[in-house]
This record gives C-alpha cells, sequence and structure tokens, in this order.
C-alpha cells in the first residue's frame, strides 16, 4: 500500500512537472513524523497543498489529517486540496468542504462522490477552459 | 555523502518545525529527476525555498542548479536561499547573489564567506531581532 501510494503521488508530481508547474513532493515522516502533505505545487498564480489518496475501494481521511494539511496550508499561502486517484481512474481534486464525514468523525471519498465534487487534472491547472475559451 | 545530506536537511526541516513554521522536504528525484529544492517552509509572512549544503570543507553549487531554484521559486512565490552547514559550524543562509561565481561558472561556498555575507537560523526566522526589540 505505501508503494502504490508512493507511486501514485510521483505520477502526479510528474504530471505537474509536464505542465511545467513547479512541484516539490514530501520524503515522508522521517525519524520524527512532522505533518505536511505529498505534494507542493504552483505555476506562478496558483498554490496547492494535495494530500494524495489511492486505491482500490472508499478512502478515509482522517479527521487529525485535514486538521494539519489546513494549518499546514496556511502558514505556506496554498490552497489545501484532496487529490483521490481510484483503480482505473483519473485523478479528481476536492477541496475540504467537498469531503463527508463519517461517524466516526473522518471523511470518507468514493468515486462517486469524486467525480460529483471533485474536478479532473486539466479542469485543476485550467486546461479545459482554455480549451473552451479558443 | 547522500546519508550525511539527508541527515543535515532533517536537522534543518526539525528547526523550522520547532519553530512552528510548515515545512517539507524534497523526496529526491524519483526515477526521472524533476528540480526541486531540498526544503521549502513558511510561517505566513514567508515562503523560502532551500537548497542544502553540508560537509567538511568548501562546497559548490552548480550554475544549473542555481538557475533551477530560481525558477521553481518563481513560479511558488518563494525566496530562493542557499542553506550551507560546515562541520561543527551552525546552519548560514545566503541569497542567491551573495554567491561567488568560479571560473568554471559553478559557485563556491566555503565558512568565511558564509559568515560574512550569509545569516543565521535564528536571524532568518526574525528571533534575533525580536529578541532585540524586546
Amino acid at each position: 500500500m505505501k508503494n502504490k501510494g508512493s507511486r501514485t503521488e510521483r505520477e502526479l508530481l510528474h504530471m505537474f512537472w509536464k505542465e511545467k508547474w513547479s512541484v516539490i513532493r514530501s520524503a515522508g515522516s522521517g525519524v520524527i513524523p512532522i505533518p505536511n502533505p505529498d505534494l507542493v505545487a504552483g505555476n506562478g498564480k496558483r498554490l496547492l497543498a494535495i494530500e494524495c489518496k489511492s486505491g482500490k475501494g472508499r478512502r478515509y481521511v482522517k479527521d487529525k489529517q485535514v486538521k494539519e494539511l489546513k494549518e499546514f496550508s496556511k502558514k505556506l499561502g496554498a490552497e489545501p486540496l484532496i487529490a483521490v486517484r481510484f483503480d482505473n481512474e483519473e485523478w479528481f481534486f476536492l477541496t475540504l468542504n467537498k469531503l463527508v464525514k463519517t461517524k466516526g468523525n473522518n471523511l470518507i471519498l468514493d468515486i462517486k462522490h469524486a467525480k460529483k465534487h471533485g474536478i479532473t487534472f486539466n479542469e485543476l491547472i485550467g486546461k479545459y477552459k482554455q480549451r473552451k475559451l479558443k
């Protein structure tokens, strides 16, 4: 699971890089865990702090993780986002207010919800809009 | 050398974290190398993109690395900085215009130059000034 997470994070890293964004991927927790997101990406106009989730079925985001992402992003001046990539699907990006809380106060992500409330990578980086404007 | 570099990078990561900055350390180049700095750190007022150098004697920064740091920082809206930690010395932080070019167009760092043109961690994060103002 950890390796798969790293693989999809690297995939997203390269997608931003290909679009000429500046992007950095976190080295992970290290000896003493320091809360930071998986990716930080910027293009001179927008700065994003992104927590990645990937896998087959439903994904969960811990309430604590959301709070840490908010705090991290605030100090960086970045927009906090959750990026989710279900198997055989493309990436979807959700703002934190689009997440649904479970009874246990954690947040839940499924493909239906992601497709309804999230935006695609091309929409995120503005490619789709540009194409429409032409 | 690689491990030592990682160790000093982690040291600096924790120094920022202890001062309540948001900080992320790069996972490194991965399969396809993507230019990004060792650390990105922000406190809500300042955003820094930091390339770390550490070791015993003189350190060199490649001209290409400086250009990449500049470009990365511009898109992130961050200040590009070189952080250098010589053995048994504290960290010194230098802006790119304070680096001296060698004949080979690379940039050179030694402890004398770092002490003269760099600032310490406490000066960087504003601790020293705050102490003086009290």
